[in-house]
């Protein structure tokens, strides 16, 4: 059965028109001012609503077996929660144990994940380094259309990526057209100053952000851009909550390397304060990591979105409930790290971005969808509203209103961090692939109706490093 | 007749892909996989070629009256040139005489545009102040389709604008959704440092450049920003070719202001040793402001660009000859100043950028084009390649190399600041509107062929200004 | 009669050490580990105080005629104040009217001064410009001891210079070797934004910071650097108060120009809130300008001295009552600009910075006296503990307490803007000349006691600006 | 017997004026405007020349045992250069043997050192960790006045520390009242980039800077920057090279942290064009770590020193015969590491900087001297002319002239890296503890005059470092 969409305002990361949409076997085939109705189609009539290309959020770990727990939201509940916040496509992470093959990781996640409502993508983490991982990283790209790694900087006698491991990894990214990513915190300087507050007898939450202060996530972000840097190659960070971050990838682009940098709707929006909550549930509810940061860093991140430094908003959506957070009660550094805001994600952005005149409609699009698209190599198919892209849309009204609430919610976490807090600016419905998957409240999509989808390698950007390469560059002296 | 563009691979600020094109009354009304050519159609076979939307140069003075001479380019030749260049659209500037009405002036530069070949438009400089310019704006933008105003901040005792003039017409700008503009350059600075320099009998063109040092550019645009900030209005800074400038306006948009930079294609290939020839000639035809700077500056235009820093480039076509030239044979301030371009600029950008691996090809579509289609309002109307926009394209051959040379060129100047240099990558037919402009080394298109574009208030981006104005920040404490 | 000051800590800009110091006809004559005392000496024991130089205040204006009334501390009671502060010497400003002699002007100044406690020298202001001025200046340096000029770019409509008067007198600074120095706001954007606010019917001291945001006065920094920059001079900026300042003064080092900066003890330690008071007077009373600022700006203001960005402190003292602030009851812009600081200012920089770990003590003593000393070029005369130096002290106890209140000053202002202020570290005894002027709480130096204090052109900083006038940079082309 | 220098014009970092020094057992004991010469005085008629404190090289390496060869300036050929350079007091390195005692390799190097010719002192490298370094620290520390503590960052498989030392190390430091020094280069980065360079074939010295590229450097310098704030310790980056580097201290300095940094002569006057040669001896001579750069880094070191970010200049000698090159003659990274420098780092920084108008003679002192004596704590006994000194003077002659060559150095170097040089000023007598050691070309001190100099721990800049520490500023929240 084809979808009509009628009477929508449509915008897009650099338009905006009125005109009805048709979709048909999930892609757009019509874009036009009027489109007759027949019987056979869906009609979704969209006056007064804004039609925009469906979320992708870059950025979630769902069911991640994590600190000795999992999160509490699986594919299943985290994608319908994605679904009813707008999202049409998440790319979440296999994160293989150190020494466990990579390829074997990929395919268990891919298993887990058989049951997304929403369409998925993976990249793969590079936890360890052996030759298997060498080769297991070509199979990813040619046979599985992974084109991201990720390298988790923090995390020591874990997953951390020492910078051997990054050097060897982001090398073979550059072979294979893929592009490395890295949660960057420097973990051995984490690791000391925990142990530091912990002999200090400061076990709390409170005790967190002390132990990832702003200089310890741009000293990692500048070591891994500078890595990047030397041998030629794209990079993309993810998380970026502080100021100094925001600095030292605006000083990369100005040397003219391709940095792209990700940011979450709660660093954006919440501060640090969380954390001094005399009700220890309340603090721990909030620790992730990077932390929530001070005010002054909140409107940095959002200046380096408008000025083009950030590209992309994510969630890193990852729930775990009271009981879970409460391993740490003893001891902050066992809390599992990780909230959850899949679904409050795109209202967020509108509420305290478009309402608040510092983003316009379109860069909101481009911020919550499109450019994470391109990145990812997935644009036009996703992040876009044109013949031959998926039907994936978020209608929106601008003019709706909603109090936040673990009531209403659709994750399965039972804490929200939102908790109260009013927005103006809601989807009213969402489409995957032509279908309605939510609407007005009600999640329709079912468990499998998300499609994994395969990116590919060699994105355009991937044209314009050549000149980075200090390799390349090099040319003998002939001293015959 | 429609025409019909077969084979050929589009390339558009974000997409590259295969299709053929159709074309009918000056719009595109169809882009499919393969279009069934019929007799009515004219056809163009683009195997093997790029099919890029036309050049969009916001930047050109033809026929302009400026030191006591008149730019040898009129409006015919130097939209000839244009589209030789693979440009289809001039944004020209209006230029008053101070005490002129500022109506008066717009309508006697129409005149002169009505023979244009390509399609133009213009911004119109504030050179003056007085309740007649405040209403004329009014009157150009709601008549007219003005949606710029320039203002000079050097050439004392003739056109410059002070920062009085400036908030006033900011403010005005403001109030009508037009965006205003400036050359930025301190003409008080300029003008103490040339009767400096000619005190000291250094009067040839290697003079021009000490008289503008890279600080005099900065200073005005930090300047000019500043004004646009306090008062919440967005600002397009012209022709930057200073590092310093890139900078400064980096530092305002980390600060969340909308601040657009323009630079030339010239600025960004071509150095500062062009003064120190001891050819007058020579030296004096490469006589601009501002000047052609030490190679450092490229790289750091360069990276603005790819940063996103700097959105446009342009020409600043203002072409004189060397008998024109020669008027300031005794004191380099009496130089015409002026170089062409606008025939080079695509062929320069491609060469030295994409042929480099600075910029990708859809990089290179935004630079030339999209980018000033959306500052200026006429996207999609121009830049994009989409239904309904206008049919203007550059069919680029990217293997085809060329030697530029002033045998060749369209320009009726007689001297080529490019003359010699090889560079590949070269537009070989150029479509207007549905018909084809240029092809091969002759212009097709006749004087008169070009359209007057008006363009709309109120930009996009301009809902995004809301938190920067001091005033409406500003609120009474209740003290009863 | 001699002074010996005996068991002291001595505490310079960059040594301590333990010492007693012996003074004759008001210089230092002897400095020993131990000094015996004979009876002809006042003896002054220091047990358990830090000896170090006597404040030098850079910026004050006692009996200022200022805004249709006169600043209500006069060259007694203002230098009363200093002394009981610490400070013993200060540099005020003959502000000239416009097409007043400048040379008038300052015998006026001169003549107010005699009745000064401390010691005291003359900025000269250049409000005006002609070639008496320009003669003036010479006669100012060369007869009168002065080295520096003020330039106000504020005060439109009454003493604002512009870019060309600048210009002009900063070259003839040039010339002299003596210093420019600037209040750096932009004039005209002050103006504009003051009448919008008032236009807005926002009439109250809240509207004040509001028409000076900091971009206004980062701005009008940068140009006069740029100025200053060109034809090769040093500058000195006067009371910075925001970050975006410090940025720009930075920028300029960066690029090699000598920019020195200033920054007063009130913007260190008292942000903008205060204007927010529903008490009139009490806003009224911290109307000056620059604006206290967000709290942010404090903590880069910190950076700044600590960096070597900036490099002194100062007051700006001018003191005005409530009955004077009340000229502005209905109008913001009336508000007499002024704030009184000059007995606080020590003690407020040893309590933030010192006790607070910003700064040392050696730094302290740099930046409260030396620092103006070498700047102003006055060292070692002033700002030195050493053979020869003048006998100018301030003995501190860094561990007696103090709360600064109304009732225990010395200046005539009938509003404390510090009241009930806890601070540690306070000066006991104030030595000036051999003589003791301050001690306990009471004054003891008389009106007369300050000596005039002249002070000698090119200073040794101007060895190093060879390399930044652009006209002695520029050399002709032989085109023969 | 006294030494009496007479009629010189006495410069120090912060004054100039003319008077007589009298010395006695090895310190100043006399300053006056004319001291009257008895028979039991040498006199040294100073008439024409500037009397400076000696320099203070605080980087060198006499007799090092390094990649396979022993540096070939032993300590008195070393020492002896420096002292006709005009240096008086140099610190050299100890650098155990991994798994070496630090006290053992301490203990030899004091006795190798015994044969110098100047003054010494030295800094002890951390390049393993062990609770016997732990301990030994302390040792060094409270016996053998040792005050800072050295980390090479690069050369893997070598003496490389990681993060993890450097983490465990600098907290030692800041116990100890020490100050942790750093060689900043990814040694990782470094040693990828070397074998990469070599398998692609490029094995001669022009690989040697494509291996150590700026941001090699500048990543380095933040990471140790990171690792020193976050637990509130100072830091001195040596050698520092890159303008990358500059930009990163000083983004550190504007938030507050202490670093001081350290630049080579040879960085500030040479450039990597030097590489290009194609005769192999004269690259090699060349080949130190970091390598020479392109020009514009120049110009950035000149204005840190200027703009205060940076703060001493040095040498990092350690000379390397042709002999000792060749053993990289098949592969540039076995080429040994080092330049000669120490006897002309004098008279590059006065030709270069004081000449040039870069530098005042102040200045200069002071980053040749004062500064080190500053930061390494050992000021006034250095770096400093006043009563109780110890009497290290480089008598200047500004106005003599030099052409730099191997035939009349003293180093035993058997390649001038300054060959042919014309310099403007240079020291024409060296006196170290009230003796002449240097005259007109003549070394007269001889093999064991130096002593070694104790360095006490907390210099004054310890102070102010309070609020730095990450864990000192956590606090526990009550959660009862």
């Amino acid at each position: 059965m084809s979808l009509l969409i009628k009477n929508g305002n449509i915008v897009t990361h650099d338009q905006a028109y009125r005109a009805d949409i048709l979709c048909d076997n999930g892609v757009i085939t019509t874009i036009e001012n009027s489109i007759l109705e027949t019987s056979s189609m869906e009609v979704i009539d969209a006056e007064g609503l804004l039609v925009m290309p469906g979320g992708i959020d870059p950025h979630t770990h769902m069911q991640l077996p994590f600190m000795g727990t999992v999160a509490i939201d699986d594919f299943e509940s985290g994608t319908k929660a994605a679904l009813a916040g707008g999202t049409t496509t998440i790319i979440d992470f296999v994160i293989p144990n150190p020494q466990q093959r990579i390829l074997d990781a990929y395919h268990q996640w891919r298993e887990w994940a058989e049951k997304s409502a929403c369409d998925y993508s993976f990249h793969v983490a590079i936890t360890w380094w052996a030759n298997s991982v060498y080769q297991d990283m070509k199979t990813l790209v040619e046979q599985y259309g992974v084109n991201s790694f990720k390298h988790f900087m923090a995390y020591k006698n874990a997953i951390m990526a020492t910078d051997e491991m990054m050097i060897a990894s982001f090398n073979r990214c550059l072979e294979l057209g893929a592009i490395p990513t890295v949660h960057a915190e420097n973990g051995e300087l984490v690791y000391h100053l925990q142990q530091s507050l912990l002999e200090r007898g400061i076990t709390g939450p409170e005790a967190h952000p002390s132990s990832r202060p702003p200089i310890v996530e741009s000293e990692a972000a500048n070591r891994a851009i500078t890595i990047a840097a030397a041998i030629g190659s794209p990079i993309y960070i993810v998380h970026i909550s502080a100021k100094q971050t925001v600095d030292a990838i605006q000083y990369a682009q100005n040397n003219g390397h391709r940095v792209y940098g990700e940011c979450l709707a709660v660093h954006l929006t919440m501060d640090d304060s969380v954390y001094q909550n005399t009700n220890w549930e309340y603090a721990a509810a909030h620790v992730m990591s990077p932390p929530f940061r001070p005010k002054v860093h909140q409107q940095a991140l959002w200046n380096g979105l408008t000025s083009g430094t950030l590209h992309t908003t994510a969630t890193d959506h990852c729930a775990f409930c009271d009981e879970q957070k409460a391993m740490g009660k003893e001891d902050f550094t066992k809390i599992p790290n990780g909230v959850s805001s899949v679904e409050e994600r795109l209202t967020l952005l509108w509420n305290e971005g478009v309402n608040k005149g510092r983003i316009t409609a379109n860069e909101f699009v481009a911020l919550t969808s499109t450019n994470s698209a391109k990145i990812f190599n997935i644009y036009p198919q996703k992040g876009a509203i044109q013949i031959g892209s998926d039907a994936d849309f978020v209608l929106w009204d601008q003019n709706r209103n909603k109090k936040i609430s673990l009531k209403t919610q659709k994750s399965k976490v039972d804490f929200n961090i939102f908790e109260g807090m009013k927005v103006t600016g809601i989807p009213v419905c969402t489409i995957l692939a032509g279908k309605v998957a939510y609407r007005d409240g009600d999640v329709i999509a079912q468990a499998g109706d998300g499609r994994y989808i395969n990116r590919d390698t060699f994105a355009p950007y991937y044209s314009a490093t050549k000149l980075k390469n200090q390799i390349n560059q090099a040319k003998a002296v002939d001293r015959k």
